[in-house]
């Protein structure tokens, strides 16, 4: 354990919440632990790991590559949150890469044995594993509808409502900040960059997002919605 | 418990291996059964039923509909497996629709409670439903990457790829019995039916596959996964 590890470290993650601070230590005692900086690989989807990945410090995004090279991406993980348990628990191949989204994102990875035994051993440990992967399949699942039924543009209408949802409100309108960077919805909506900069300006110029110095001010909500509803509706 | 669904019913059911046969009677006792129709509603998208459907007899199709009505299809469900876990784990709407695909479909509901109680009460059972959900993950992202990636041509390719893995092998040639329904494959790939006639009409004037009265055959198996693997690799 590097000297800025200690045993209470595993405290943060929501995962372990259950334990007392004696097993949390123990499961750290049993962690492999690494530091990473900004945009190095934590988890190589063709390596031979299948250790889970808990995220003490920092945040990592799940994410493939189109054999163009484009970046396909799935989940931002914050610290507290973990990544990596499917391969600990099935044992096949690991199903996307990971890298590190900030400098000295502090990474605690545990083996899939100890994974296992800890998650046998607490019922709840193992409810908590189950409702992160229902949350991941219907991620996928929201996914592959949007892109089996929408096209490029109303799919990145439908990130843009995600992220308004996630914003500050202001009455009818939302405030997302930071600017999202539009390489970022490009992937996590399967575009190009340049499709999500058109869209955006479209959008602009229609008065629905505004583009301030430090936000993305999303200025009829409603609007938003209701563009996004209609063609998911058909209309 | 209707007649016909005796309290050993459950034994078949895979997940329940690991009980004792009371265990599972005491199970069967707690579930609600039911026969389905053919191409009957076994889980309703916007329901708010959360419980777990076990199949005792019969087939069941996990899908979706896109808002012009072409159907999105997720899963086939063999007698034995499960489905429907996701809203008994995280209480939350169902993220698909379930109807039966053979006349006589026997169900065994269980709620959530029972469910939980079950799974907390048997850690192999909770690695068990771990495991099929990390199986509806990687079907799920396997398939934002083929429609993040691929066009629909060789995403009917990938999906015939797949079909051929799993039929009957005669050297390189494989025999997939009995013959798809273009349909079928149509909702397992997002595209329309009629992409599916004409790309498998393509590979049947290119001599790849070969249509016989029962089976769908498949004559150079190296050559059909050329094909994807080509694709995929960006070639």
């Amino acid at each position: 354990m590097p000297a800025d590890a200690g045993p209470s470290r595993l405290d943060g993650i929501t995962l372990l919440s259950p334990l007392s601070a004696e097993e949390r230590a123990a499961v750290a005692r049993q962690c492999r632990w690494r530091r990473f900086h900004a945009n190095e690989q934590i988890i190589d989807h063709q390596g031979e790991s299948r250790d889970v990945a808990l995220v003490v410090d920092g945040r990592v995004r799940v994410l493939s590559h189109s054999p163009t090279g484009r970046e396909i991406s799935f989940d931002d993980i914050e610290a507290g949150g973990f990544l990596g348990e499917m391969a600990a628990i099935d044992g096949l191949p690991r199903s996307a890469s990971a890298v590190a989204l900030e400098e000295g994102t502090l990474i605690a990875f545990l083996a899939p044995r100890p994974f296992q035994d800890l998650v046998s051993g607490h019922p709840d440990l193992a409810m908590a594993v189950m409702r992160r992967l229902c949350r991941v399949v219907r991620i996928a699942t929201d996914r592959v509808m949007e892109l089996s039924t929408l096209g490029a543009n109303n799919r990145v209408h439908a990130e843009l409502l995600r992220l308004a949802k996630r914003g500050r409100m202001e009455g009818g309108t939302a405030v997302i900040a930071p600017i999202p960077v539009h390489a970022d919805i490009a992937s996590r909506v399967s575009t190009a960059r340049e499709t999500v900069s058109r869209v955006l300006n479209d959008l602009a110029r229609d008065g629905l997002v505004e583009r301030r110095a430090d936000a993305l001010v999303v200025r009829d909500l409603c609007r938003l919605e209701a563009l996004v509803e209609d063609v998911r509706a058909g209309v």
